[in-house]
């Protein structure tokens, strides 16, 4: 039964580091605190990424998930 | 449970100052004053950045949420 | 209370100049007389510029909201 | 009361000649027939129009409103 | 009455020959043999025209709605 | 009545060989052994074909919706 | 009876290891863990690749469905 629905995957991911990807290429890593059904997602402690080069130190992120491809744990 | 979904964020953030981010690389840097489930965002006393240079001040805008990537508070 | 909804924005915009900026860089000009929860728009008086410049002037217009990126009163 | 939805503009442009603009620059001239919410819409007497020039006669069309950016009567 | 909805455009060109435009360029001439409310249509003898030259002759072909921009009887 | 509905079309071509093309440009030949509402499909003894020529073997593929333009019987 | 519904189709490779092709032809190998009717999408021991090399491990990855174009069983 485990892992059988995609969100389970993101709820054992909760306070955990995870990297966010979008579709205009940056990365964003930090804390994963919140998500819904739309995968829209806030991260803390997050920092920008653009070609594997840090750009930019934020303390929260609301990401909006129709910008999202993929979300996985660091 | 705090933290718990996504627009929790965005209703700490109300009246404060945030970045909103677009999927054309615009920024609006303004107060937060109403979002809805679609985040569509109101902010005021606006202004446009491009490429990190100021373009224009706006009193108030309203952005429509499909256009939005992130919102971030300063 | 005031200010919660971003519909509430539009609103309070309405038979007011404003200016709604589109997904292809269009911008348009004009007195709100209408819109929708899809933020579909109707301007009056309206004219449309590129780039800053004046293209044409539109007696009333009508703008589906999936195009708009931002909606700001003059 | 007047113009407080923005299907009523379209309402009022019923068998009027309107021009209609589409995401890929494509224009539509032609009586407007027919709408929906969708802001699916069929013309008569319709040419289209590339950069101004008149590309096509069509006696009926009928555009998907998804691919619509602006309507507006001539 | 006549005309009041856009679909019924559609039905009244049922098993006749129609072109549909793709947001791809594409096109496909053909006899409308079916559609619903998504737009999705199915032509037969139908041939694929890129830059007004025939492409391809496809019996039957299913095309998605969200795909198109223009349905026009020949 | 005969091909009144888009999926009347599909359900006739069900185990027989189709091509699917998507918005890519890629083509998928092979029998066509399932597809949804949202005209998700799956293709078994499936070959991807990119520009006429055969990139790949594919035993079985789930080919998302949002993605294909048209669907033919070979 | 087999086979009827798309979704057959992904939940036979649950546990199987599958390539997940997305829109910006980026593909992820890996156990296929977890699907939705988004076709959302948790892979296991997955690599990152791009034209064909691999690119990253990642442990588990969650990828959103209107990304993918399609999903096939190595």
């Amino acid at each position: 039964m485990e892992n059988s629905r995609p969100l389970d995957a993101l709820n054992r991911a909760r306070d955990k580091k995870v990297i966010v990807e979008l579709k205009n290429n940056k990365q964003y890593l930090g804390n994963l605190k919140a998500f819904d059904i739309h995968i829209n997602v806030v991260l803390e402690n997050a920092e920008e990424r653009v070609d594997g080069e840090v750009k930019r130190k934020l303390g929260s992120v609301f990401i909006r998930g129709d910008t999202i491809t993929i979300i996985s744990p660091e």
